[in-house]
């Protein structure tokens, strides 16, 4: 038994108490937003299709998320609707209905509950089978304030019962509805159709098809889960916080149990994807966004921001090391040692056991293997050959202002302290540039190229004295 | 019914298991003193007057603390008793009634519990109303030690009884005395005359007047709190540690209720005052000091010190920054970009959209819109003009050696890869410096100025070659 | 009644869940090897000798273990046998009684169990008394799974019994075995001896020891204790993680008991051995390493990493300072000021009231008292007189591409901004180098030393102007 799912995104709310300019569900979560988290969760559960209800910052919205991308690398057929004016959690499904073919299942997700797994939902899903409404529900220890699951003797769900018209016996139910039902189109288009908003609030409430189903006869499944975290939505900025962490500490186990070593779990920072191979090592402090590979055996010192970076077996980087490759990327050589106050910039391209020291940047360039900068230095649009030795203070000075030049280090040479390479420029291999050079003019390979000043020395020389400052 | 209410802060003892040589209640919580938060508190109950009895390293006390400021932006009465020697809790308040006068309340603070709610101490006074003995109370899970609130059927204390002398049933009390009490002066004063010390201890003890009340047939009342964070007192650094982190998750809190963003509640240290606007954003392991402001839109990266400045809307500072103001403050001004690896130190003033990266540091300089400093430079005693790009690895010599002197960068010049601009010298607007150049005297606008040595190459030199270390 | 002790430590495991090429005793908590902590816990109970058993990764595991040091200075012996192949508890026990003198007590370990306070193993010793067995065990809130310890009506252990073969009431049980215990090694022996594996197994259980000793009429004593860390082995990336965190808890509960104030317990990593003074303050995010001594009054700023240094009294050490001596060491004077961003590398020996600010690198230098070097500068293979001003950007180059060679800054030295010193050389006391100079040849005393290009002007000067990028 196979049918299509199509998944409709409530995403329309305010979120007022986020007291942001920004529209709820495109908060970050993980360093993607929240309503990207609820679509990436669809595609995980083969969704065929995927409409998002938006309504506040509707513009924004829909410029802020992307089609997912399916098991098969396919990306989601994802379509928006509006929702304007918002008149209750019925109306807005009522907006999405008519793009969801009667030949599938309508799973409802919010597009501010980001943490629902996609097992979760696929056992939703297979209790719905194609033709019943099923539930997803939360034991709570304290459910106080939320409607309670009302089940008859065979277990189904006979209604949904709000905690102000509860029974004494029924507050002591202890699960609840999640806001997240698998539903049969065909039976959800009916059902929405005989929607009413004749209560307190005048809105049109989703949760009415269950009693819909029950007084059609239909069994109403509830597939109930004990992990608060699952269902949990966001709707300030400590709620936000809170499952940032539970986020956090579920990508921390999840990389420990592939066997890599964290120095502190709860210190830990991934906002996109990190793949790790065997034996490595994460010091405390550690932020990871984008894409970043790590290969087996890297060691991360404490305090690293990395980014979009690919960094090979046996590198070290070394504390307050910051890498970011932006769209460029960073690829980092195997048994490379970086840091400690590195820092690496997109298009820097390291080869293998490169040294990148303290306080020095690299940005565009191209390092050859066993090429070193250890100390205070700038290399930027710089091709580096092998067994370069790039001195303390060193500059590329590869901007004239107007233009971006390029500076080409050739295998070998000896960079000494405190030059400037003025590019365009090559230096030719196994040259040696003197210490506190400007070179202006490609230098021949072998050569000895100087660039300085004839010392003198004046005796007995008065230094400037204190002068006392001036009253004003 | 209003009355003034009086303020005495218990702050005379020694504090061994601190194991420090500061006095006690000087220790530090949030950036404050412990008996300065309580002072402040004091203020926000609209004290009339504070006074605080000293003992142990009462000089330090005495000079470590600050009128605090009320709402009405008065500097509150703050006057100092000592209580030389030391016998016990009523002892040390029998040196301070000589100061209070008869028309008001007491409140009896202790100087090392240092986050009791001003709204908690407000409805103690009203409990006291101006005419009865109120003691705050607070029930701990575990009272096993404490002495314990007895009350009589009309829910009136009548009677503190310690752990030790209490019966099974009163042990079974879990209701405890919190140190905190506000009496009406002219009962105090009449009730700590009649203190004796025949006990255990041979003390003057400040709850016998309880007793006294009792006895007179005074009414007690008690104000029960469950928060006990409000009435723990510091003895030990473990005990000041676990405080600390209490109050800076309420500063967290209340940061994100107010819409901050917050990457780790958990790992945000506040010590002083942290202003934000709308969608500020602060991630992991930042560290915020005196006065800080940041704009609407502010993002402040990971593991940021940031000291005594003011940061405009929309400014981005990446990770590892370090900004201190002190007392000439820094200001970075709109769109601005700082970082990582910035410094930015006291009288820095950055104007719009200013850049500042790695490796950069900026001291009692001002730099106008669009001015530039990307890459491991000093800028110190300087005046940069709009849309200046100084260039990597450059300084500004403005030390002789006894003197500072200032650097003056006009508009839209361009300086050059590792320059000195020795001050007192000015860069004549729209000026280009060449890379390498060490310029003592002022250059032209509209000019190129380079100082450097010319270049030249030794062909087929010979490298040195390593030598064998000697043997010693 | 005294005998000596013997530990026999299991250690032929080969830990699969941790996902490592390295043999699981070999994983590091608080810096040293798990196994590490059980040799030196043994140590600490006064053992006479230690067997380690090996299997998986040997060789590994016996070059990785270094024999504890006793409290009278001595280093116990160890020896290792092997496990080949691995046949059960009582077959590894069975490898190393050989080497067990009759007259001991034998105490067995896990090298995997790296937290148990030696206290607890002392109190088992004691409950053996030469005598008797004695089991260590742990009262587990829910010891689902475990074997329960059975005890008879005077408190001797009666049984183990595992989980599915234990009745109801059995079941209720919360007593556990630990895998720890005491025994005297001639009965040992000659229950080892009488070891089977006739068990689903088909291992060697060393656990039947208990019945033996039951059968034999012996008294089995058991030694309960109820803090589970203490027992805790390691057998995943988590567990590790878990038992690193209650470790550090551990070291940061004993600093702040010493007196020390830290910012955040939760965010302090010590591996290795940290002393501190009186009135020492740590900020958040610091990590320690190798052995550090820290002075009276000396302040540690947020995210600094220090490793094998000596920091004298009154020194502060701003946030973002890597320092790390190796081999060499590194030592800090009296109140000296280090950082922000500095870095301290193997030989950095700092007198009293030393400034090294920020981006600046010390390596194998000397700096007498009073010498500052503030900005972005190198000093490498130097040694720096009383009251030398380095000036920003300044490099000394130590290395000539094949030999290092030393720098020598006299007394009262005043070097310029962006100025090489070229190693061997010597700028004489008193003596000043202009800015921007590269200095190749020593200078004399007192004189003022200049080599720099002379600058000029060309007015009127086009600047290169933006040209399109070509078209690929």
């Amino acid at each position: 038994m196979t049918f299509p799912v199509d998944v409709v995104v409530m995403a329309a709310g305010k979120g007022t108490r986020m007291k942001s300019l920004r529209p709820k569900v495109l908060h970050r979560l993980g360093g993607r937003a929240l309503a990207q988290h609820v679509l990436d969760t669809a595609a995980r559960v083969s969704a065929r299709s995927v409409v998002v209800i938006t309504g506040h910052g509707a513009d924004q919205v829909e410029a802020g998320l992307q089609a997912p991308v399916g098991a098969d690398g396919q990306a989601l057929d994802l379509r928006f609707v509006r929702q304007e004016p918002q008149l209750g959690t019925g109306h807005a499904v009522q907006q999405a209905v008519p793009l969801l073919p009667d030949d599938g299942v309508t799973l409802v997700l919010s597009g501010d509950v980001p943490l629902t797994r996609a097992e979760t939902l696929q056992a939703l899903i297979t209790q719905c089978g194609g033709e019943r409404l099923a539930l997803l529900t939360l034991d709570m220890p304290d459910p106080t304030g939320y409607g309670r699951i009302v089940r008859a003797e065979d277990g189904a769900v006979s209604a949904i019962i709000e905690h102000k018209d509860a029974s004494d016996e029924q507050r002591a139910i202890r699960e609840i509805y999640s806001g997240i039902m698998a539903v049969p189109t065909r039976l959800l288009r009916a059902w929405l159709a005989r929607l009413d908003n004749r209560n307190a609030q005048g809105e049109y409430y989703l949760t009415d098809v269950v009693r819909f189903a029950v007084a059609d006869g239909l069994r109403v499944e509830a597939c109930r889960i004990a992990d608060a975290v699952q269902v949990a939505g966001v709707n300030s900025p400590r709620q936000l916080a809170e499952l940032e962490r539970a986020y956090q500490r579920q990508v921390a186990d999840e990389l420990m149990d592939q066997g890599v070593r964290l120095a502190d779990p709860a210190r830990l920072d991934v906002r996109g994807t990190l793949i790790c191979g065997q034996d490595v090592e994460i010091d405390v402090g550690c932020v990871f966004e984008g894409r970043v590979e790590l290969g087996a055996g890297v060691r991360i010192g404490a305090h690293c921001v990395i980014a979009n970076a690919v960094i090979q077996a046996g590198a070290v980087i070394h504390p307050f090391t910051h890498i970011d490759g932006e769209k460029l990327g960073v690829g980092v050589g195997a048994g490379s040692l970086i840091g400690p106050f590195a820092r690496l910039r997109p298009g820097a391209r390291l080869g293998a056991e490169v040294h990148i020291g303290n306080f020095v940047e690299v940005k565009n360039s191209t390092l050859a293997d066993g090429a070193k900068a250890n100390h205070l230095a700038y290399l930027g649009d710089a091709t580096v050959g092998e067994r370069v030795n790039y001195g303390a203070g060193s500059i590329t000075a590869n901007y004239d202002g107007a233009n971006k030049h390029r500076t080409v280090i050739e295998a070998d040479v000896h960079v000494g302290s405190n030059c400037v390479l003025v590019a365009p420029v090559t230096i030719g291999a196994g040259g040696t540039v003197g210490a506190g050079s400007t070179i202006t003019k490609s230098t021949p390979p072998g050569s000895l190229s100087v660039a300085r000043g004839r010392q003198a020395s004046i005796a007995d020389w008065k230094r400037p004295t204190k002068v006392a400052p001036k009253k004003d």
